[in-house]
């Protein structure tokens, strides 16, 4: 049998797991120029938040009662396709199933020898090209700049300050409890970090920790956050806007300070950024990924959970931070 | 005698005619290597409110008791320096004075025979530089896209839309008449209008006037107007601040919805901007401007105010929205 999980409820706040419905099928079987898909790992990421809404977006919203999906990675049980055989292990967007049918497109074969499979949903995946790819479109690092960094023991986080160390910056996180500030000094190398949740003036925490003020600011969060960060932005700032974590739960308009006084006083830039509109730089950023993990310049954290029942949980969890690097679910 | 207008009191919300000081002084005697200056045209604009206050800021704050600065045309006629003469006329930042002395250090001479002389204030000055250069950085345009200016009757707003037609846009202009509705439409091209004023819906106002959405839109005011703009814009918009006019006399911060979660959703770009920081395109973008205006496709309106004592209300009256074009002050 095939377990599935699909969207049953469009959530309001934080998403719960009677959210989400098990169904039981029978395992699919594979017809002529496809391949049967077993599932390894399922990444789960905070944008899919956005997906359980009934908005128009850059991607088209999760239906009800359909599955959901999300960056996987499968291993092919069996091929009536020539482009693959039995035994290769493959990545993309594929459902929340135990097994399903594809027909090959959009997959890319990944190199078991090269990396650990989850690695291609994190470092080599989507967040590691995000972190490569959003900041040398956007945010033109210059040795001893100061880059501040939200959600900074996250996937995309840990990785964006790293290359802020690589680049000679200044390199300051931000994250929610003292162990993923150790974390981010101690293995990726941030120069100095605050604890969001203890800090009673964010504001101030940052002039302190960015005492020459804030070069790039890259929000994973949004909210106050973003609030601070813009207060302490330095004159032709740069802020990158990949994700505002703080908000997507929020059933009301959010409202807060408003910003354009300071995009003109100081020159700032605010771009948003989505990786699957760079398809085409992909192949050179894993490239550039690959050679600094291979020299050591770069690591990565991963929170494996365990067990396909427990893919639901493990994505609402991203939204207390229980997350410390890529959040994926080892499935088989 | 000399006339001299100073800062009096730091304005506290709009300004009054009693924040500013007349002042009489001798009329100064001109010195080895300097030369004396008769103020001709003096530009009011909406950013010298900025300046009014007591803030860091890219240009450092007028002083209680010192001469406000604006850009000014002033004929030279006195000069012990050897780069001017008698009769020439010069541009530049100066001081708020019937009569004053300069090095000749940051003046540009200016061709009479060229250009009106209130002209090097507007269209070829820091309002028509503004217009050009930040399109030619920021916007991006591409034949077929909707550009949509606030102030756009105003000086910077009607060059930005003009151009936007040059470029093969829609062009789409807010301002707060009927009468300048008419005047963007008549004179400056526009495909179309709103008067904020007169509208109870604004956002709906865009939309109906831009059928494809928003790709570029050119901020000149801020505040509500930029909401609506924001939640009309396009995936890849851009959106340009250079001015926040509804603001700038505000007294306590403003608030307002958030942008961040449009930001990323939408992958927007929004770009602050001040023309100073682009001093080396000035030359080649004046030529531009020049070639426009000489094959007709580039015109532009001026409110003129007579009299050195109206300087004051001529600044004030940017705030009520009572200029159409650049508003100058005729000195002489």
């Amino acid at each position: 049998m095939n377990s599935i999980i699909k969207l049953k409820s469009r959530p309001v706040g934080l998403p719960k797991v009677s959210d989400f419905e098990f169904v039981t099928e029978e395992k699919p079987v594979v017809g002529e120029g496809e391949i049967l898909l077993k599932t390894k790992y399922v990444s789960v990421d905070p944008y899919l938040r956005g997906r359980m809404r009934d908005v128009k977006s850059y991607i088209k919203p999760f239906q009800l009662n359909e599955p959901i999906e999300s960056g996987i990675v499968a291993e092919v049980i069996s091929s009536k396709n020539t482009n693959f055989k039995e035994g290769d292990f493959v990545n993309g967007m594929l459902d929340w199933k135990e097994f399903q049918i594809s027909s090959g497109n959009g997959l890319n074969k990944v190199d078991v020898n090269k990396a650990s499979l989850s690695a291609y949903l994190g470092i080599f995946g989507l967040t590691g090209l995000t972190a490569y790819i959003s900041l040398d479109k956007i945010a033109d690092l210059k040795v001893g700049e100061t880059l501040l960094v939200s959600g900074a023991s996250g996937a995309v986080g840990s990785t964006v300050g790293q290359i802020g160390k690589i680049k000679g910056c200044h390199v300051v996180g931000i994250a929610g409890s003292d162990e993923k500030l150790a974390l981010m000094k101690d293995k990726f190398g941030f120069d100095n970090g605050i604890n969001y949740k203890t800090t009673d003036d964010i504001q101030k925490a940052i002039s302190n920790a960015c005492p020459n003020g804030v070069d790039v600011y890259y929000d994973n969060v949004g909210g106050e956050v973003l609030d601070a960060a813009m207060n302490n932005i330095n004159k032709n700032g740069r802020v990158i806007n990949c994700g505002a974590i703080s908000m997507y739960n929020e059933t009301e308009l959010p409202i807060g300070p408003r910003y354009e006084g300071i995009l003109v006083r100081k020159t700032v830039l605010m771009q948003g950024f989505l990786v699957r509109d760079h398809v085409k730089e992909f192949g050179p950023a894993v490239q550039q990924l690959a050679q600094w993990v291979q020299e050591g310049r770069l690591t990565y954290e991963e929170t494996i959970v365990e067990g396909f029942e427990n893919i639901p949980q493990a994505f609402i969890d991203l939204f207390s931070g229980k997350n410390k690097g890529k959040m994926v679910v080892k499935v088989y």
